[in-house]
């Protein structure tokens, strides 16, 4: 005690200023560590000390990591996934047309074009607004689609399928960049493109693939293009390319040369069109992680462009709901800021899998795009293995010395770190009919896993 | 003098171990300087100060920089080199039969038996080792050859151009890995392969070149395999997707649906095949900076399997020679070191380009094949720079924040720091017939560059 008082004191604070305003002004120099209580207080206490949890999450991951995902066929959503007339599915949680953005809205009248179930846009608006039309999330029936996500019974879907689980998913076919559905256009030159894709695009790939003995594998493609620069979700170039590789011979057998050559140069001219197979490979992944009691895996993250929403392990089905944000990045031509609407689609189901803007590292050409740099690539992935339960060996990322992408996205940890998952993104004009305007960073609003957390706590038994 | 006296010393030895040792022999405590005096001697010293050299090693890196490779045809050696009848050309600095290593040999004797010369292995080394064909060497005109690098009348050769000098380039179609002729084999099955690239993939190739209104963009590819994990020598995986991509469509529409097929199955499923479409481009950047009196730039570097040889651009197409030495490795099958062929092949023209094992950063994919690790990478490429002129930002490599691959080897650097140029390589096994052994890396012997520095001092005026 005497030795305390008599020497000099060092004095440090945490949390609140309270403390640390009192010693200053008493003259006593002290030094404030920035701090804040995790969140999701005693809801996080209760899912922390869950007896259940390391093992579930460890069972979780290891479901993640022993998942496949091949590439069974291409058909209509008609046959896929039994979507009938009249029956539209949309990416993230559920949302109808009162509150639905512009890209949403916009995505929802082409649709109503395409399906020639309005002959104008304003018909479309009338009937959609009176719901006419049954919407439902993709997820719902083991979906996923690319921002608006908007899949009709008329457009063609991959079929993917996972061996370890036998498992299926589904993905409509990418259109291309800029003035396209899913951006929310709904000119003209978009149903065309639509149109073609029906008559002609579905029905070669779908030769194609029947024709092939051996499944294309497409985890294996994805694994190889993260050592080719890809991350996966804003870069699919070399994805794309060894899609293209594998698929093409076969198409060229059973299809007229014209035909075949305009789908080589579509499909060749759009870095973004494994994306596609991509995001249903990463349902998959996650989707085997599905309802295991006490786990607090994320195993969905997806917008519709007004919210984010999330799905746990632990907690199957049940949405959990913040507002979307509006990403950060580069815009196209004069587009600003105000142009981009809040962050929309079902894309960050590959972060869910621990690609996209978990496995930046991979990817340096994006951060640079957008004005960042390897460093700052390299800073995100490290930040990711924070929030994560594990890695991933099958993707390894090259400048990292190969070590495995960060994978599954721990909802406690978040809370406790106060880390959001870091999400790279296509942005889409707010204004319906716009499209494209720029592609950045985003993050879900911290309420979807607060919401989770509490969603958690009251499973437990 | 007092103080110097009266004080410790501190003492510093460097160079030949004479002093280090005497000093310890009286007690002294010395520290030993690894050095060694800069090879090359007076010849160095008169280079060094040769007032060109500056200026002129300046402009021979500007017109690399400046450079550029499109590819304007494919058509028969004959045709594109007027190679006639009884005239082969062959990799690395000229060499007789009577010299020539066991794959140089083999692969002469798989062109006998190709151009129907000889009807069996006898009967064609029969007649090579009486001369009975005029051999040269492929840079004696302005062509490249990987490995043996044989080239004969019949062999489909890609022509590419500069358009800033108006150069041309080529090399022959790429065989595909293990039993090739570029190996050293020559088993019926060779010379199949070769009978069909000649009669089915050399003419496709013509259809779809010729049927492009653009050149196809060589150096633009190779800008991006070296952002795709590719360093252009070893690894050609991307680079051989976007010329797929970019020619495909073309060849569908001018071929028949099952040649073309094939010829994508047999192009996809060879990741080396962009390697015949990057060395001639890598010799038209190098052949941009030829013979500019005074510059100490290494122009060319290759090897024959017996001799390595290197040109520089201050003399002209003189070639200066020294032993090839034996690529360590990674030896496939059964293979091991016992079985390797000394350094073969025109191949290093990739390396005297900057790409190669110079940019070894951009692929640690490889290294890490080889059991190196990713730092090793690094540190390759960091090593290059020491002995560059420059940088050349066209090809930027991402994990070092896109700095542009080192470029313009300086015979004067490689003679004052003593740290020989990277090769990557593939390696033939050394008796004729057996074809490819392994791959793995190389570095060429110092004599040529001593020979080289004597060389530019005969020609100081």
């Amino acid at each position: 005690m005497n030795k305390l008082l008599s020497e000099s004191l060092a004095t440090a604070t945490a949390g609140v200023s309270l403390l640390h305003d009192a010693l200053l002004n008493q003259g006593v120099s002290t030094q404030a560590v920035e701090w804040s209580p995790p969140l999701g207080g005693k809801d996080l206490h209760d899912v922390m000390a869950d007896q259940r949890r390391s093992v579930a999450n460890e069972l979780a991951l290891s479901k993640m990591l022993n998942s496949g995902a091949v590439l069974v066929d291409v058909k209509p959503a008609s046959e896929a996934l039994n979507l009938g007339r009249g029956e539209f599915l949309h990416a993230g949680p559920p949302i109808e047309w009162s509150r639905a953005s512009g890209p949403m809205r916009g995505a929802l009248i082409a649709a109503m074009l395409y399906e020639k179930m309005a002959d104008s846009a304003e018909a479309a608006e009338l009937i959609l607004e009176k719901n006419g039309v049954a919407l439902e999330p993709c997820h719902h029936r083991g979906a996923v689609g690319p921002m608006a996500g908007v899949v009709t019974p008329s457009m063609w879907m991959f079929e993917l399928q996972d061996p370890s689980t036998g498992n299926k998913s589904w993905c409509s076919l990418n259109e291309g960049l800029g003035k396209v559905l899913r951006y929310g256009a709904y000119s003209p030159e978009v149903i065309e493109r639509l149109d073609w894709m029906r008559d002609v695009l579905g029905p070669l790939l779908q030769v194609g693939v029947r024709a092939r003995e051996e499944h294309i594998d497409v985890r294996a493609i994805i694994s190889q293009m993260i050592q080719m620069g890809d991350e996966g979700h804003n870069r699919n170039r070399a994805g794309t390319l060894m899609f293209l590789r594998d698929l093409l011979p076969f198409m060229i057998e059973g299809g007229t040369s014209s035909d075949v050559a305009r789908a080589a140069r579509f499909v060749g001219g759009n870095d973004h069109f494994f994306l596609n197979l991509v995001m249903p490979a990463c349902k998959l992944q996650t989707r085997a992680a599905e309802n295991i009691p006490g786990s607090t895996i994320v195993t969905v993250m997806a917008r519709n462009g007004t919210d984010f929403g999330i799905q746990t392990s632990g907690t199957g089905n049940e949405w959990f709901i913040g507002p979307a944000q509006t990403p950060h990045g580069l815009y196209l031509g004069n587009y600003t800021a105000d142009d981009a609407n809040p962050d929309i689609g079902d894309s960050a189901i590959t972060e869910t899998a621990g690609i996209g803007g978990f496995s930046m590292a991979a990817a340096p050409a994006i951060v640079r795009f957008i004005g960042g740099s390897v460093p700052d690539a390299l800073a995100t992935t490290r930040r990711m293995y924070e929030i994560c339960e594990g890695e991933n060996p099958t993707f390894g990322i090259p400048v990292l010395e190969f070590r495995g992408a960060p994978t599954g996205i721990d909802v406690t940890r978040v809370l406790r770190t106060g880390i959001l998952p870091q999400i790279n993104t296509g942005m889409a004009g707010k204004v319906a009919g716009t499209g494209q305007v720029g592609a950045g960073l985003v993050t879900p609003p911290m309420e979807a896993f607060t919401a989770a957390i509490t969603g958690l706590a009251t499973r437990i038994v």
